[in-house]
């Protein structure tokens, strides 16, 4: 478990695990798009979960405020590979703040934490991608140092 | 090892060996971003060829036309996670044909191949990026049924 002091409120970063799925799918479900997408079933979250902590290059997060409220969540996937010279690469997936946290300052650390993590595994280079409407989420990952030169493809199988 | 048959010219697609890299790491330098990218020195290559063989969810592969040599590569990553209802995610990546194979129907047919291999293993959704200058990709993609519906962000870790 991770601390992450933000502005006076300490919050704290740890492995997600099964008890918390219900409080993360409902962050995932609170959001513009995510409302549309997500399933108020609970059963194919936690096949997904099951899977997902199997895999020992995953790792979901569970954020949380000093009441132990889940206030954040990320996935982030190592993926070793051998372009740009046999680059590690660090992919956040699936990053979701509460609102009332927003502009905290949390986000920020967050992925402070998470690039340490990536680097502490080898990775040389993260890389995420966002809905093109997600106007607020590009300044902020502007503002981290991240560059949008790629386009973000998507095809449903 | 999966046929693929182009138009009359027969390529095959499989996992890719030890003794492939140098074949494939020249397919990635010799590209108008890779060649600013990638490392004369093979060694780099194969600690993280190592790295990826050994993750049951990362296939590299070698695609071969009809006199054995390599023409092809692609890296394809199985990724569980919670978003939209517990999809798991095929992620594409580092994707390079032959010059002289464009345009013969073999980024197609791989591409097929790719998508068969994603729905086998469960996948619902799958996902690449691709530099924003390449053009011709992005035609390519959008002919395959891909939206480029996100902004692609990378950042040096």
């Amino acid at each position: 478990m991770e601390t992450l002091d933000v502005d006076g409120r300490r919050f704290t970063a740890a492995r997600a695990t099964a008890a918390d799925l219900p409080a993360i799918v409902s962050l995932l479900a609170d959001d513009v798009l995510g409302a549309e997408r997500e399933s108020k079933q609970l059963e194919p979250y936690e096949a997904a979960f099951r899977e997902l902590d199997s895999d020992p290059h995953q790792l979901l997060i569970a954020v949380r405020d000093d009441d132990g409220a889940i206030v954040g969540t990320m996935q982030l996937t190592l993926i070793p590979g051998l372009a740009r010279a046999g680059a590690k690469r660090l992919l956040i997936e699936a990053v979701r703040l509460a609102p009332a946290t927003r502009g905290s300052g949390l986000g920020t650390a967050l992925f402070g934490w998470a690039h340490d993590y990536g680097r502490a595994h080898g990775a040389t280079l993260a890389q995420l991608t966002s809905d093109k409407t997600r106007a607020d989420a590009h300044r902020f990952y502007a503002r981290l140092g991240y560059i949008a030169s790629h386009e973000g493809f998507k095809s449903a199988l």
